[in-house]
């Protein structure tokens, strides 16, 4: 595996032993992971720390022209959230582990001219179905439904 | 003015004194705020705590079907962050202090039907006006530029 999706699903790994929503992201700038998080709603009653904006959180206050050469990996399919958080600081670069569980925003970010890649990876695909089997009300809390 | 546009302008002018992003929010449901927040880029070195993610943070995990019976109040036209977690937990009205000073993501709201209202509060445009001519590359990083 692409070792950013193999680092986004550690996150995600990590989430789900901690009994949280297990979705796992990285900031990537060049060959360095500038910072990495997964899901926090459960870990810390977090509404808007989702995989992708706890990245962005840890990876701390950066530059605008940093985050033009970065690209943002999730194991899952952004939310329009994360989606936007990618469009706000120009991100021109997204790759998904996964869309079979969740289709996010992926039209509006290729409609602003970012690269989305999805991966269809087989263990980010498996996470997401244990869980949701699992935990279908914190699932739900979780995307607005 | 509309009691929750003025609470989320002292959230911005609470912001401003601390030397921060003036920008604040509140999220409203019924007649009762259930959660109130600033821009946290300075403070908490945040990338993601803009005024509406904020004030969804302080507002704590809710149910989705009480999201949908809110309005977001925020000082400033919402990011494509900020309006795309609108549009994440289903809220269907935003209502803003006013969009010269930045024009967010208002037409993306409308075309997925959430009612946006714009108040042109002349309050909210001066803290606006002085905040960026006083700190535009602090602006400048908050809005990815």
């Amino acid at each position: 595996m692409d070792p950013f999706l193999q680092a986004a699903l550690e996150e995600a790994e990590e989430g789900y032993r901690e009994g949280g929503v297990p979705i796992g992201a990285v900031l990537v700038h060049g060959d360095r992971i500038l910072g990495r998080g997964h899901n926090q709603r459960v870990q810390r009653g977090s509404a808007v720390l989702h995989a992708e904006t706890a990245a962005l959180e840890n990876a701390g206050r950066q530059p605008a022209s940093v985050y033009r050469e970065c690209a943002l990996y999730t194991t899952l399919s952004p939310c329009p959230m994360c989606s936007g958080a990618a469009l706000l600081y120009g991100i021109p670069r997204v790759v998904i582990g996964e869309n079979r569980n969740f289709l996010g925003e992926e039209e509006l970010l290729h409609s602003r001219g970012v690269t989305v890649e999805v991966r269809q990876d087989p263990a980010c695909i498996d996470l997401m179905v244990r869980f949701i089997a699992e935990k279908p009300e914190l699932w739900n809390e979780d995307i607005g439904v």
